[in-house]
Formats: structure tokens, sequence, C-alpha cells
């Protein structure tokens, strides 16, 4: 699984050739040492996840287990001189700038556990379907802190930005009617609207990782109703379970989004744009979009079908314990036909949803059993619940059973479940893979 | 599907002989006529949902075709007398009420286009699966309508409560430390606060509906911080499509719960109460909840097993034209060696999320076809999608194929998808069936 790729994959792109060239190895040579336990999936740009027996042994993850997902040199001391976090766009006459110092003493620190997870989680799962693109990540793509930082939305009402840069005051909050008949007329109104053309959609977070080839950042950008929301809790975070934010994890500074994708929770952010579109960074406009199964590498202008951004993610699990193709020895007591097989893995769903139950089966989904969640994850607020659900379960298994597949799905507050398969979710960046976990275990007494 | 059923069946209920005597008939005598082309699945309640071919006519549905889901007699003049909305419980001193006239001339009107679901929508299809016990209901108890009424979070803040009524001075909004080594002691220490004991955490709304058996009300709750969320827009609706409330729909005052299952949409409202916990309404706490797959009406106390209050609702999509068993005619031309068989569903998702994508394939689901999407319905907010997308294809068929399968999936903003198969997402009570919706179709030329 730790099988080495090509640099084209390593950046991860849809749009191959046109991306430009990859990075001389030697533009890493300054990045930070690392957990020699880390499973690498790239070391330039350095990828890496925990091995699953480790993942769950602590509710947070530690930060020097907590997988890595660069895509490009994690900036160095001297990119960081001077530092300032920049703010500038729609509803701003000119640029902000805060130091460090002037955003850990001017708003009010707030600390939360959230879950991040790649986009990538579980690509080799999908991979089997049909080839994809991208790191061949396993299924520890995601790990759990306490971040600790300022609120966004704090520092933007210090800038006089509110929930009204969102609403135009000529056509207010309703963006549309939803008459068929007068849908159209509406949307021909809007586009001679000044007002309208100064109405904040997307924040766009710019990051300072820079590409030696062609010196662009690594960036993305998140919805101004999530940014501003107070109920959303995007954090601008110093502090990685009560330390500085190590080098990998972002330092100086890095956008925690709680319940959506990694990608959007920017590491080494800098700049912050306020604007009416998406950010038009590479990564944000040519990856991290969901392709449907229909389309891959052959399809003409395949990039006309990209999906919508990923922003919140939908519901996983995955099992930890035990490891697929292992053997696990159980044991037996002479009064019972059966012997129970003990399990545990995570759970977790985007959009702050809560995990309401784990299902797992040994006999392919004809029948389930009920894991036993995690008591500090259930008291996660409603629709709060940014951090993650462990389970555990001991499943019964028939006595001189030899192989059994173990299969686990989850369900959120919302209700939603996990598809059966992987197939009818394939798409040809290997992208959202939340199709029933399954391992293969070997049993002996 | 229009089978009639016994009353215990009609009133929907988990726990049955203890839910107390059924209604008569007579009780029914004075509740309002009804469109004869509604399908009715209980004439006593009243249960009843459009046919599929005419649900997608307009994008909004006509309040006499919109699925009708009633739990008891609906009120009469009689009942209505001196009719006022009471409010009380915690964070206020007394009992509060509001004259309708009161709440449409002290708050602002505002006007949501809402698409409302029942939670057994689909049932008919996973009683296939194995025997459940509630209404037939096919795939149309799904409606949507524009609602006009107040926001409840301005009504409430007008009597002083706010989010501040969510959060416990003492402790703040983090319910508990993540960390696995304190959460037991952050539990412990909370018991004894009196300031957490007058912490808002659910809405009851109570109805006016009466069981003339033991004088019982129709009742639900609902989330605090959904109430209070201005990015919820919760409703104290009056008017749909631009009328007074139609009695079937909960005239003369009705709870919009955007995005949330329709049974939290409470009509006939007339009192609400806060609380620190759910409304104690048999709705509330015996129906209306998700069972794992593994649980029947078999299974010791079974009730033990009853999962979180189903609130939001999960992704959905479903096929309404062609009908299942329908005989589609073809047009074909000489010169070409497919012909096009029209296709046309709706695709929905709880909690605000909007539809990005629906995949319709013919053959099994190995190979999907991407439909198009409502335009008006693309429109909507971010998060706040509160309306349906209705869809259309005209999918490929290969000439002189005699029989098809058609397979419907959609994929929501959070990536959400629908389960691939209905066995594993089985319930006692046949609620929340999202998985792929099927129809077969003859084909002649």
């Amino acid at each position: 699984m730790s099988t080495t790729i090509d640099q084209k994959q390593q950046r991860s792109i849809v749009a191959e050739p046109s991306a430009g060239p990859t990075q001389p190895s030697s533009s890493y040579a300054l990045d930070p040492t690392r957990d020699p336990v880390l499973k690498i999936r790239a070391k330039a740009p350095f990828n890496a996840e925990p091995p699953p027996d480790l993942l769950l042994q602590s509710f947070v993850t530690p930060n020097e287990l907590f997988f890595v997902r660069n895509h490009l040199p994690v900036p160095t001391a001297e990119d960081l001189v001077g530092y300032t976090l920049k703010i500038s766009g729609l509803g701003l006459d000119q640029e902000v700038q805060f130091t460090l110092d002037e955003l850990k003493t001017q708003f009010k620190h707030k600390t939360i556990t959230v879950t991040i997870q790649c986009a990538g989680n579980r690509r080799s799962e999908m991979s089997r379907v049909k080839t994809v693109r991208g790191l061949v990540w396993g299924k520890t793509a995601i790990s759990t802190a306490q971040w600790t930082g300022v609120l966004l939305a704090d520092v933007l009402k210090s800038l006089g930005i509110s929930e009204d840069n969102e609403v135009c005051p000529a056509h207010g909050l309703d963006d549309l009617s939803m008459n068929d008949s007068d849908s159209e007329a509406a949307t021909t109104d809007r586009t001679d609207c000044v007002q309208c053309a100064n109405v904040i959609k997307h924040v766009h977070l710019e990051a300072l990782d820079t590409d030696p080839a062609d010196g662009k950042h690594y960036g993305a950008s998140i919805p101004i109703s999530t940014t501003l929301d107070p109920r959303k809790d995007v954090l601008l975070a110093f502090a990685m379970n009560g330390e500085s934010l190590p080098r990998d994890h972002g330092f100086p500074l890095r956008a925690i989004v709680p319940g959506t994708v990694g990608a959007r929770n920017v590491k080494f952010l800098h700049r912050i744009v306020l604007s009416q579109h998406e950010s038009p960074n590479f990564w944000q406009q040519k990856d991290y979009r969901g392709f449907p199964p229909n389309v891959d590498y052959k399809t003409e202008n395949y990039l006309d079908y990209a999906g919508e951004a990923i922003q919140e993610l939908p519901v996983q699990s995955a099992i930890m314990q035990p490891n697929d193709g292992a053997t696990v020895v159980l044991q037996t007591s002479s009064d019972t036909s059966e012997t129970l097989l003990p399990v545990e893995g995570y759970a977790w769903s985007g959009g702050g949803r809560s995990i309401v139950r784990v299902d797992v089966s040994i006999d392919g989904g004809h029948t389930w059993t009920t894991a036993k969640l995690h008591e500090a994850a259930k008291r996660q607020r409603y629709n709060r619940a940014w951090a993650w659900t462990p389970w555990t379960l001991e499943i019964r298994v028939p006595r001189d059973t030899k192989e059994v597949e173990v299969i686990c799905k989850a369900v959120d507050s919302s209700y939603n479940v996990q598809p059966d398969t992987i197939a009818p979710i394939w798409n040809m960046r290997g992208m959202l893979n939340n199709a029933w976990n399954r391992v293969k275990v070997q049993l002996a007494e």
C-alpha cells in the first residue's frame, strides 16, 4: 500500500500536463522530520497516514500520528519572516493585516475537537473497482485534534463584515422565486444590479506553501454562509492539542472548517479574500470536485463534468481492528457454540451531524449487530458534532469458522447511511469513498 | 396500493395495544372534503397521496394535490373558538398568548418554498423486503408549497429567548471536553448545576387535533438549535401557496420546519413549550424514530432499540414517469439503433442540502447517465435548499428492447448518496426508505 507513485500523481491533479512541471525533490529538503511509524503515501510532497491499529488508541490523535496531506513543500522559517494574515476583498475598503500576536490578543480564544478527513480517504478500495488517479490512501487519512484559535466570524465582524454582506439589499435573502414561470425573469433582472455584485458568496483561503516551479500557492474557498454562521465554528487555529501548530499541520496558522473536507482546512494560511466567486486556485477549480461514475479520463472534455466543489463530507465509517488479512486467535470456552471477535472502528459525518448508529455484519450484510458508540462522542451537540465516534463490538462468530468478512456501516443524525457498494459512487479522482467498509480475517483457536 | 388497513395500523403506532383504543369513524364526519384524484391510504384518519403522473406538473404542488398525513380527526370550527397560540416553559416567567392577528401584525412576514416529506414515504417498497407496520405509502408522500408565516425565532426573541438560552452560563457552549480522561468527570460535575437545568434544548409543538378516545393531542418537538438558528427558517405558517391554510394542512397555524421530517411540521399548532427534554408526546417518544434492521416486533422490549428521533431527512429521489408497470410506446426513427425513453422524477435532501446530481441506469446500476436538474431548484442558497429538485432525462434504450428497469439515485451537496438496496436499511416501522428507486417498464413501438 505504500507504493511509490509518480510525481504527477502526487500532485493529485485532474488536468494533467497543463498543470505545469512538478517540483524537484530538493524543494523538500527543509521539510520537518516525521514519525517513522507513519505509512508514507508520497515522499515529496509528503503524504502519510497512521497505521489502523494505532489510530484509535486515544479519542484525540497525537500530533505525530495525525495524517499528513501536503500539496507542496512545507514553508520554512525563511518563508515566514514578517508573517501577517492579510484580509481583503468585497466589503473592505483596503487590505487589513494582522500579526499572529494581534489575532491572539484581540479575539476570544476557542478550543474545539474536530475530525479532519481527506477527500481521498479509502481511495485504495475504490481503485480496486477501476483505476483512479491520486494518492493511494488506505482508510486512515482521517484524524482528530483539539484545535485552538479565534473564530474567523469574530475577525470578520471586527472589520464590519456580517450576515448583511451575504444579502443583496435590493433583493433580500431569497435569491429567486421558486415559481416556474417567473424564475427566468428574476435572474435576468439581477444582471445589472450593482448591489447584487457586492454580495459576498465565497471566502478564499490562500496558503503560503509554494510550487517552486511556478511560484503558485495552495488555496481553496468555503461558502460565506459557513464562514459567518456562528454555529459552524470556523477557526483560525494556531494550536493543535495544546501545542503550537506543527509545521506539517499548518504552522503558523490554519483554517479549521469543521465538518468540511480536509482540502478546505487550509494550512499555512496567509491571505483571506472575500468574493462573489469561488477561489480561482487550481485545487478549488480543477480538483476536489465530485465526478459522476460515467466519466473518466477518456471522456472528452472531462473537466466539464466536474460536480460541485466538495465541502461537507458524507457519512463514513471504517474498521480499524482487526486488520484486513489478519489472523486472529479467538479465546473459546467449551460451553458455547460461539466465539467473540473484537471489532473496533471509527464513524464520522460532515456538517456537524453526529453518528446515531453503527451496524456490523459477518454474513455479507444479511444480518447486522449494533456496535457500542463512544460515550464522549455521543454527548456532542446537535449538528455541531465535529469529532468522530469511535465504536467497538464483540461480534458472535460460530465456532470453527475459519474466515469471516466483517462489514461496517454507519447512520448519521440526518439518517443518511453509507452506500452498499463502491462501483456506483466510483469517480475518476477516487474521492468520497464512503461505501460499507469490509475486512477479511482468518480465525484460529 | 390503496388497500384498506385496520385502524391500529392507521394510527401508525409502534407500541400497539398500550396506545389505547382507536377512534370511531364518526369522529371524522366533519373532516374536509378532498380531491377525488388523491390515492387514499387510510380514510379515518385521512391519509392520501397524489398520483405520480400529477406530482411534477408544477414546481409547487397545488394545495388540493399536496399529500395529506393526518393522525387524528381534523379540528372543526368549534374546536377553534377563541384560538390563541400559547407559549410557555423554560426562560419564560408565565405563559404568553398570541391571537392569529397579533402574530400577523407584530412580526415580519416571510414566504419560503419548502418540500415536506413523510418519514413513511416509499414504505410500500420496504414492506416487500419484509413486512413493516404503518400506512402503505407509495412514493408521493412528499409535496412542495410556498408557505407564508412569521419566523418562530422572531416570536421567541420578542419574549427574550435567544441563543443565550441554549448555553449554560457556568459551562459555556462546549458541553464536554472530548478528552477520554475527563469526560466522565465533566458529566458528573453538572448534575447539580442549577443553570444547566435551565438550558433550553427542545421546543415542543403541541397540536389541536384530539383523539376522541382519550382526549390526547398530536405533538412533536424539534431542537432549540434548529428553532433559533436564523439560517433554518422555522416558520409559524398561516398561508399555503397564497391561500389561508387548508384545514387538512393545519388551519389556522402550522409549524414549518424546513429540511425536517413531516411529523415535526406540526399542524393545528396551538401550544409551544420550551424544555430541557423532548416532547413527551406519544408520536415523539414511541414513533418517528429509526430502528436498526435487526429489530422487529418479535424482539423483546423492542422499544428499547428505538434510535434518535427523526429530524433532518436523508437524501432521496424517485421516478415519477414512467409509472411502474406501465407500457410506454416509443417513437423511433429508422436511422438509429437506439430509442429515447423519457424519464422524470424528484430529488430532495434534508437539512437544506441541495441536489448536485441525479444518476439514472437501465442496466441494474452498472452504467449511469446524469439527469438534467430543474433550473430554479439549482439556484437555491447553500444549505438553505428547502425545496426539491425535479429532474428529467431522455435515456437511450437499445432498439427492440421489450422491458427495462429504470433506476435513479441522487447525490446531495454533502455528497451523501442513496444506498443501493432496501434490506440493509429495513426497519420495522418502514420509515426512511431512501434506497435507489426502481420502476419496470414494458416498451412498445
